[in-house]
């Protein structure tokens, strides 16, 4: 089959995060869409900048143009940002019939109820999973996942500039200005913050939420937008007392009179689970009538994080540019051909770390008789808790973390621990994720 | 356009939430799906029993076969449940050239590669989102959210019914057989709890999620399960020790050798957020070479939140029984003639609770005047710290939080509040939202 052509506007760091996504994951991709994707053609002001990426392979022009206008490209991909190149360049790619992915969240806010109607006056399809939160396939759970829902409203951290700023003050008591400066050094922010800090980048991003939530235009317009900068760390500090944390949300919610469009600093009780998403992540929280609250959680930025949703797009794309059965998405998301023989692991071949609990006789040298075993099979101990009794010979509880060791190793372990005289009963053991 | 026309197979829990959802929703998931969907007919092994829905108009029968069968059914819906009658059911209604939509976990589970088998071979599909973690869009994420992704490992929170029995332990500091019979009692377990706590339904989840990720088949056989029956109140306070939390996760990681598949009660740190999932709900965790970690949370059960995946399924089929543009997924989740003119609100009429910190000098009566001005713009207190000044007349901090009001309202409250002679400067004022 011939692999579907994508002309890349863009070299940058998601243009280069896609080039590199799509090399890396080439044969697991194509083992999802049913076709190979390719990189053929490929645009960016200054050729010869260094890369996050190889361009072997892929024509490269420093005339976006060329791309837009090549009879051979199938998919246009526009990474360039702004709304004066990329607007133009989407438009002429639309007209001459090509389908889009765009990352472009200032593009699709301001300008995207005029560039859908061009794309269904010409029967072509626009995706732009990663014009919002990044990697987080939100717009696809919104639009596909919950349409049986009548949506009530959505919340959503969606700029990790702004959120790792109001951790960091939460976290270590600093100044807004002080942790600013930080973010722009680990070029979390840029030279000019203001799109960040001031919630404009937000507001493209909830414009977009609330109208593939609530059947509306875009209307960019009329979001409301109020900054971070005047929060002050005794703010943050207030906002403990009372038990909440201080996000910077968009908020859109349906009312009786209107659609709410809002993006200001806002308290959230602390036990909901989005007050605690912290640093540049980002999530949104999305409430359905039927399906009842439910939070989206991810990177909101990143070469590899964003491409992650680019490449989604451009595979949904891809199966649906013809209209063959083969290029449904498949039961299994790969393609029934495609089921690879991978072996599944029994237990004793896995790797975690464990918690073990038991009762020992609370005598001289069990601990060490127990550290011995647990040495001589590899296992290395993280921490003890070890609960006095009340005098020698009791039966007191101990408390073990190890690290991480295979379970087969453990299960001989615990064996020989089981065996000794001064441990009573069986062990509890429980195992232990650190999921990061 | 003529309606797509549902067989619906079992009117309980689920069923009835189906029906109650397609017909509350009918005309927003029409402008979604660009079409009408009706259920047209449907089974139950009792036509007496009273029903949680309205069946008004829709053709009811004892027996499924008849809507497996019937030549006027384009989509089966089955909510039977089990794996015997579901499974002939399905089985027939593929041989019929039907497309299938389940709920059935453990039909996918341990019957998926025959099913999937005989679907590509008649050319219908078979969708299950409503399988894994309810509402929660789980399948649609990793399948095509995540298309772009090499996926390294996935953990998940998924089941209800364990999560509750964990979280009333740590919580209250109960034992797991008291709260077993309480969650009886509720309804979150059944009489016979076996499936549940020892992970066997969990484990039917994550064998599904397992062959969506990794692409391999649906081996249920080789998933290794631990239930929670042998966690006592003290592991979940010692593990509190040492800052973890105790979850029964389901866990499939890719490894060099193999395929991790395993079902069992897991420390995780207290930090992540996915420890903070809490009673009965569910929340898995996917982690992807591209997007790095990512988090989907939501209700696991109940008759509107595995409604909601059903019709999402439903929907999705619904798009590309035909090959026509007009049933592609459409841009904006809504068909671009079917956007509404919905207003947005200015933010004087957006509704929310509010945090305010004024800088006042210390003097009797200061309280009292706020309070009297804010009394009469109909805005209630919910809390207030005032710091204690060294001395009369010093200018000190008070920090007021009030229930809900409408932000016009608040406005003219805050200048009001202002004007007085004992507030210095401006009021900072950040909004509240529960999020509840």
């Amino acid at each position: 089959m011939n692999p579907v052509k994508i002309g890349l506007l863009g070299l940058g760091t998601v243009g280069g995060g896609t080039v590199n996504v799509l090399k890396r994951n080439a044969a697991e991709i194509s083992r999802r869409a049913g076709c190979n994707i390719e990189v053929a053609y490929a645009s960016a002001r200054d050729l010869n900048k260094p890369r996050i990426c190889d361009t072997t392979g892929i024509e490269l022009t420093t005339n976006a143009a060329e791309i837009v206008e090549n009879p051979d490209v199938q998919i246009v991909v526009e990474l360039i940002g702004g709304d004066t190149l990329a607007h133009e360049m989407v438009m002429r790619a639309i007209a001459n019939g090509k389908h889009v992915v765009t990352a472009n969240k200032a593009l699709i806010a301001k300008h995207g109820n005029e560039i859908f109607a061009a794309a269904q006056k010409q029967g072509v399809m626009v995706a732009f999973e990663a014009a919002v939160a990044g990697g987080i396939p939100i717009i696809k759970a919104i639009r596909e996942g919950l349409a049986g829902n009548h949506i009530e409203w959505l919340a959503g951290i969606i700029n990790g500039t702004g959120n790792f700023i109001l951790t960091e003050m939460r976290d270590k008591g600093r100044d807004f200005d002080d942790v600013l400066a930080e973010a722009q050094r680990l070029g979390y922010a840029e030279a000019d913050p203001t799109f960040d800090v001031e919630g404009i980048d937000a507001a493209h991003k909830l414009t977009i939420l609330a109208s593939i939530a609530f059947g509306i235009p875009l209307q960019f317009d009329k979001a409301f937008t109020e900054g971070i900068t005047r929060i002050t760390r005794e703010d943050v500090e207030y906002a403990e007392e009372f038990g909440y944390r201080i996000k910077h949300l968009g908020v859109s919610r349906r009312t009786d009179s209107g659609i709410e469009l809002r993006v200001h600093p806002t308290l959230i009780p602390e036990k909901r689970l989005i007050a605690n998403v912290d640093g540049v992540m980002n999530a949104v929280l999305v409430q359905g009538d039927a399906v009842g609250p439910t939070l989206y959680y991810g990177a909101g930025a990143g070469a590899d994080a964003t491409a992650s949703a680019v490449v989604a797009d451009i595979v949904d794309i891809a199966r649906v540019l013809s209209a063959e059965p083969s290029h449904r998405v498949p039961y299994l998301a790969f393609q029934p051909d495609q089921m690879a023989d991978t072996p599944i692991l029994s237990m004793d071949e896995v790797v975690t770390a464990y918690y073990l609990r038991m009762a020992v006789i609370d005598t001289p040298g069990v601990l060490a008789e127990i550290t011995r075993i647990l040495g001589e099979s590899g296992i290395s101990i993280e921490a003890v808790i070890q609960k006095a009794g009340r005098g020698e010979g009791d039966t007191v509880p101990l408390i073990l973390m190890t690290h991480e060791v295979k379970e087969g190793q453990m299960n001989k372990a615990i064996a020989a621990i089981e065996s000794l005289d001064a441990v009573q009963g069986e062990i509890t053991r429980i195992r232990v994720e650190s999921l990061g």
